[in-house]
């Protein structure tokens, strides 16, 4: 293809005003025939990487792992046969880069992660992050190229807390890399082990102004899109998240002796908040979540009365004042619930992060891209954290979803379909050319 | 006091018809002054005793330990000085025996244990054990012999689910010798650490007629008594117990990327479940209780919904009636709120144990031996278990409550005042004088 038919591509899918009948034409006959990755290619790649880190219970690609390290020089050597020189920073991210036409522009960026949760699937990282290498590789054997550079990134640790895309934004605290990962190792030692340099991480740093934008390839790791028969998900955002962990203190007793109306029952106070937590995030229309998914009594025993139980609620929104009225909501729903069962509630917030907003050009991208390749899209928020949330912190960003069969992931059982993938990976493609037009 | 004065005492007590003046007047005299034992006395065994098996977390002479057999060991003095001549019998139980004057009558026996739960108190057990020796002491002190020969009993390991005496009545099984006391050794094991032979544990059996009665006083472990302003409770019998362990299935999946429509969340089932037990035990009159004491979460993890939660329902009370009626409710409970949750209850009976009643005779000697001492009673069942229901099985039998300060028991705070115990040992003393009289 020349690169003025290109150009009247991109602008196209960039839904940019179209003046004259040439270009209007080449739109046209664009609009008709998009260009599109090699989907099998990209397939056999995923089907080859199920093989690593696969034990019985699932995936166990952990960061700092064995596997983890395997999964890495798989992916490396995906980059060196797709013509694509490596370069690690110094936190162990992989980037490649190749060069646009316009020297003065910042990259675009696009990739994912390879690292997965203990018990895990094959798909939840390696997609967008196969598919970004796929679409450089397409686009150099297509003879396209861009006018910005393009960058493929693979984030290290996204499992673990968006560690490797955390350090590239300069949010990583020297905490975090005390932190322990799934594989045992703390984000420190971790760091070393795949090839970075904790002494280094600043260097690995990205500001404001050095990227035009990113856009990252994700299965849904949700139901949405299954449930309402789309192929792709254009992502507005990624949800705000708050966690509370939430000590409810009753008094330990006797559970024969001591009469229903005497009692302090944390368990049954416990209880009662689920319950109301629950009724409470449902009784508004949208799509907050709130989620009790741990919880520990003590003493924990059938014959005694629950002394103390300590939950936590996951809360999530785009919105961050709905995540807030939400926040007000659950401590109320304790008083009133410690009042009613005679035991104390405390809350305390583990995390607090806030929603991340799609960039509404990159959004109008992935849909005229969508739409041009026939593939039916709808706009939805992410519920899981991405890496692409830390990348908001400097540059625009917007997420394209496939969905997950059966809306499963974080399991053995999850699974995308090959085509849904392949849809995938043709709408960053193109979205990504349509941004190299409407990105400065 | 002459024999035919204490016989006639013994008459008053049991609420005998009363016959002719000059009984009459025996009677009167006595029920201005019954017996009484030496309350200091047991009160100050009650204090040295707390040292044993003291720890910063609470009393701690669970079954087998070291604690438990210095436990023992200071009993076993106990029972010298007081002239008791101790016999252990194979499964480790002490037994002491003052002949009564009838050759042919079966023993009167009463007693407890001395072993304690983890982080427990030092009235749970001791203050029953040590009642009765002082019981048989004041008894030879004061010249009052039975007909009846009066055995004291210290059963062993009672919190590890009254094994001692279910030897004694031969329902313990081979398998429950394989289970592990909470002080890390195997009941089989720890009979021959507290010197039993586990070889010749049929010896230690009594039969249907072995025993004309039990009387056990103990601590209230709860706080009926406190709170009506009683001194004395008057065990009906000790209600029956059913323990369920239910699995709750659903399916993990990812907390902030499934939609509140499309979650199989396992611990909203069993927070639904745990508020409809309470609500469905409270919403009949009556002292019936239950209790989700035992509660598990897998995975547990704070983004993750829940997708398996084992909880354990403790159902109890003194009409077995009502415990199969609440079994049922229960069950229904599960089936309802599972397909309310899209989730799966599976029911398991961990444990079913039927209710004791008490001895209609010895209830009304405990109550006339109350009054008698001027001492405010009221019947009562008990929540807790103890090993007067497996003499149950065997013989006559009664408890005798004192109070527990705040109703708290199986705990460090766990306290009973010495005015109560002195109370309860002399209502024991009396109650034991006039079962002398009632039983054959």
């Amino acid at each position: 293809m020349h690169r003025r038919d290109f150009l009247q591509q991109a602008a196209a899918l960039a839904a940019l005003p179209v003046v004259g009948s040439q270009i209007r034409s080449a739109s046209a006959r664009f609009q008709s025939k998009p260009l599109v990755v090699n989907g099998a290619r990209l397939n056999g790649w995923l089907a080859q990487f199920d093989g690593i880190g696969r034990t019985p219970g699932g995936i166990n690609r952990v960061a700092y792992s064995d596997a983890d390290l395997a999964g890495r020089a798989f992916t490396r050597e995906l980059f060196a046969q797709s013509g694509l020189q490596l370069r690690l920073d110094a936190a162990g991210n992989m980037f490649a880069r190749v060069p646009g036409t316009d020297a003065s522009k910042a990259p675009i960026l696009i990739g994912s992660h390879v690292d997965s949760v203990t018990d895990g699937g094959n798909y939840d990282g390696p997609v967008g992050s196969f598919a970004a290498i796929e679409v450089a590789r397409s686009l150099a054997e297509q003879k396209v190229r861009l006018r910005h550079p393009l960058e493929v990134v693979v984030w290290q640790n996204e499992e673990g807390g968006t560690i490797g895309s955390k350090i590239a934004v300069g949010l990583l605290t020297p905490a975090d890399l005390d932190k322990v990962a799934r594989s045992g190792k703390t984000v420190r030692d971790g760091i070393g082990i795949i090839g970075g340099d904790v002494s280094r991480l600043t260097e690995a740093v990205r500001k404001k102004g050095d990227l035009a934008g990113y856009i990252e390839l994700h299965i849904e790791q949700g139901g949405l899109l299954e449930k309402a028969g789309r192929q792709i998900g254009v992502v507005e955002g990624i949800v705000g998240l708050r966690w509370f962990e939430i000590t409810i203190t009753g008094f330990a007793n006797h559970a024969g002796a001591t009469p229903m109306d005497q009692r302090q029952d944390a368990m049954l106070a416990a209880a009662k908040f689920t319950v109301a937590v629950n009724d409470a995030i449902r009784s508004e229309t949208g799509r907050q979540v709130a989620t009790v998914g741990r919880l520990n009594v003590t003493p924990n025993t059938t014959n005694v009365i629950p002394g103390q139980v300590v939950l936590t609620v996951d809360l999530r929104d785009l919105d961050q004042a709905k995540i807030d009225r939400f926040t007000a909501r659950f401590e109320q729903l304790g008083r009133d619930i410690g009042a009613a069962t005679s035991t104390k509630f405390a809350f305390t917030q583990l995390v607090n992060s806030a929603p991340a907003i799609s960039d509404s050009r990159l959004l109008t991208v992935i849909e005229s891209s969508a739409t041009a390749l026939g593939l039916s899209h709808q706009r939805m928020p992410s519920g899981a954290g991405h890496d692409a949330q830390e990348v908001a912190h400097i540059a625009p960003m917007a997420m394209i979803f496939v969905p997950s069969v059966g809306g499963i992931s974080h399991s053995p059982r999850e699974f995308s379909r090959p085509d849904d993938i392949t849809n995938g990976a043709n709408v960053l493609m193109n979205a990504v050319i349509a941004a190299d037009t409407v990105l400065p």
